[in-house]
């Protein structure tokens, strides 16, 4: 046991590539038999193996359907693979936390120690089990209330209200964006018993599981939090206003999206949009309808994503934040970068660079390959590879429509965009050498 | 004198911006005259404030055609507004780089000795001068060669065909891309005569002054070249051989550009497209006819940009090239940054990520304002303001048809191009504190 633990630590980077890769194909095998769909043909590979990628990957792009392609059992695969993916990335993301903590307890022990029992990564089985539990209990309470709201108000039986609260609630918490509905949400944009639970239910699994548990620990001693914390916390605040703002002014006019609703069902959509690209994927107004700067603000939004070691994606919020501060100190001529009353090593520094700068080439390079393969216009190629990689699973409707190659090259942003970030910092942070700490150093997870 | 020379060095961003904006100014007033234009109105402030700041900051974007809407006189202008411009960019970056050198020289004698010395910014009076006399030879050497082509191959007067050739080779050396034909260079697409002077001009004009120096110095050692000349020249020739490459295959049977050439022709005209992105801003093909593929390869060329101190905009080709370091060393675990056996001190690379992501959120955020204001499509919108930003004057076609305020933006984002990667850095640089160096360290200039 010990040995294998040693080994995970090691070579991180496979195990967690090896694991996902084969919860996909084990996802494409069963999708591809004729009684995961209506009708009685068997799917065809890409399809599966796009859709399998986009349920483990908890992204929730989609070639097909989901409510009319797919059938029952099809439907309970999916939910099965979004519960795995999400549950997988969350465990793993914590462990790999767990893992560079230790690494630097050998060093620098004071530091990582404190922000070790800060996150409450203590120990491996701690970490399982509180993902797996706090995972339940708010998936469990979010598919309640989105269950008697179903049977309540949108006349469906009992059994069918049960199944769409729970399939909703999982794809919500899981931050996978799978709806039954071919609009997405649409049809609910003005209901906020649906659209709000679903947009907290996100939020909090986007927010990542360190932050839930430290705020589960000290929700009442804020100057007690973490670094990591604090820095998430604001983050995602800052980004939620801004981006409702920027949303819901630029499309209040807007025919084909919030011009068509009254006052507070502008607010309530507006809210959502800019909830979803943090990295959720439904949508409660028509997407490929919005404004191409709505799109751009969107594209932002989602390339940031959410908080690190949760069920979002994109390069995170820390990323983001801490090469702002990065910038800040610099503009004010200061010799440390500090945030949060912690100084922000230049290890750190150079890991959120890598992150943020290879995943900026990455986008570029795919944006480029899939405008030549398809001869799509720019922007909504560009917003199609940005939900793909930030596993946010947002489209303006051409999804379908890329042609086979577009389509591997989606599943294939899907995969690294959702593991290449967490792997690439913990393999990064792994191999880190020997250095003279001057100043006790605030670590933020990045990735 | 010596007060000045100190003022200066203190406040440099100040003395800078005042004096490009004094520039613009005089040109805006000196263009809205009647003789400045065919016919006998009063150029409207708008077009003369666009065609004057596109002169001053070397940009070559314009809303009217050159050849026909201005006069001789207004002609005459413009030359000389670009080279007061690019001479202004030479000499203001180089005095700015001798100033850093000079700051540090306090306490890091030998790192900043060495190189100051290797880029021969001994002193002030010999940076101008040195300025002044290597522009002047270059843009003689090459205005004979067009003149002289010109006058043999296409049937001008020899006055004219000298005029011709004065004006394309100011406006290449000094990277400002104004052309006298409505179709810029496209008529010469497939004239190596034409071409490849313009393009061996904007190349040395936009690799900067301190590499030419040191090129005539020590062109037999290049052992003995500073880190900065090696990175730039490194830097220089693989963004040719890879844009060249990217851009002819991408466009080769594109019957609208490169299709309709023989393949000679081709080869020169897809080298001369991968060139002007570095930030020349001639074309000879329709830009607007090319790929998307094609132009999103372009932007991020132009992003790049050319060399520091010298005629070129952009982030610089050693900002990237920098970065680039960081991301191999972090990914190779090192502790150091290295590159051509010198070590990057923490600080650089600082100032380069502020000036790389500043520069992004910039085109970002003037990307969306512009596409809100015209709904315009994203790329050809991102299109041209990263070729404002970067002072590249490439354009789709777009530029006349953007509305007063989407002008002024471009205007606005033409000045801070030119001026911001180049003061920003010097202020920083300049208010860089005590620091222990433990290692000799390497100081490629930075924006
Ligand atoms: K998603
Ligand atoms: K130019």
């Amino acid at each position: 046991m010990r040995t294998r633990r040693l080994r995970l630590f090691r070579h991180p980077a496979q195990v967690v590539v090896a694991g996902f890769g084969l919860a996909v194909a084990v996802g494409t095998l069963l999708l591809m038999l004729p009684v995961a769909r209506t009708g009685t043909d068997w799917t065809d590979p890409v399809t599966a193996l796009f859709t399998s990628t986009s349920a483990v990957c908890v992204t929730g792009l989609v070639v097909v359907d989901t409510g009319t392609y797919w059938s029952t059992f099809g439907e309970v695969v999916i939910l099965a693979l979004i519960q795995v993916g999400g549950l997988g990335t969350m465990t793993l993301a914590s462990l790999l936390g767990l893992a560079i903590s230790r690494r630097l307890g050998l060093r620098a022990r004071v530091t990582a120690a404190a922000e070790t029992k800060a996150v409450g990564l203590g120990d491996v089985r701690g970490v399982v089990l509180g993902v797996a539990r706090t995972s339940l209990v708010i998936e469990a309470a979010v598919a309640v209330v989105l269950g008697l709201r179903f049977w309540a108000a949108y006349d469906v039986s009992p059994g069918r209200a049960a199944y769409l609260g729970v399939f909703h609630s999982v794809s919500a918490f899981n931050n996978a964006g799978f709806a039954l509905w071919s609009d997405s949400l649409v049809r609910f944009a003005t209901d906020p018993w649906i659209c709000l639970p679903i947009a907290a239910s996100v939020i909090v699994g986007g927010i990542g599981f360190p932050v839930i548990l430290e705020l589960r620990k000290r929700l009442r001693t804020p100057r007690a939090w973490s670094m990591h914390t604090k820095m998430t916390l604001w983050a995602t605040g800052v980004l939620l206003v801004l981006g409702t703002v920027l949303i819901t002014a630029n499309e209040w006019r807007n025919p084909a999206t919030l011009g068509q609703l009254d006052t507070p069902g502008r607010l309530l959509a507006g809210f959502f949009q800019a909830v979803m690209p943090r990295t959720a994927g439904f949508n409660s107004v028509d997407t490929g309808a919005m404004y191409e700067g709505s799109l751009l603000v969107t594209v932002v939004l989602m390339f940031i994503g959410g908080g690190s070691a949760g069920t979002a994606g994109g390069i995170k919020v820390t990323t983001f934040v801490l090469l702002f501060f990065v910038i800040w100190a610099e503009v004010r001529g200061e010799r440390d970068v500090q945030a949060f009353e912690r100084r922000i090593g230049e290890r750190v520094v150079r890991q959120a660079l890598t992150v943020a700068l290879l995943s900026v080439g990455l986008v570029m390079a795919a944006t480029v390959v899939l405008v030549e393969i398809t001869r799509m216009s720019t922007h909504l190629v560009l917003f199609e590879v940005v939900s793909a990689f930030a596993t946010v699973g947002l489209s303006t409707g051409i999804t379908a429509d890329v042609g086979t190659a577009g389509h591997l090259v989606l599943v294939l942003l899907m995969f690294v965009g959702r593991l290449g970030p967490i792997t690439l910092v913990s393999a990064l942070a792994l191999r880190e050498r020997q250095r003279l700490y001057h100043h006790p150093e605030g670590r933020p997870l990045i990735g």
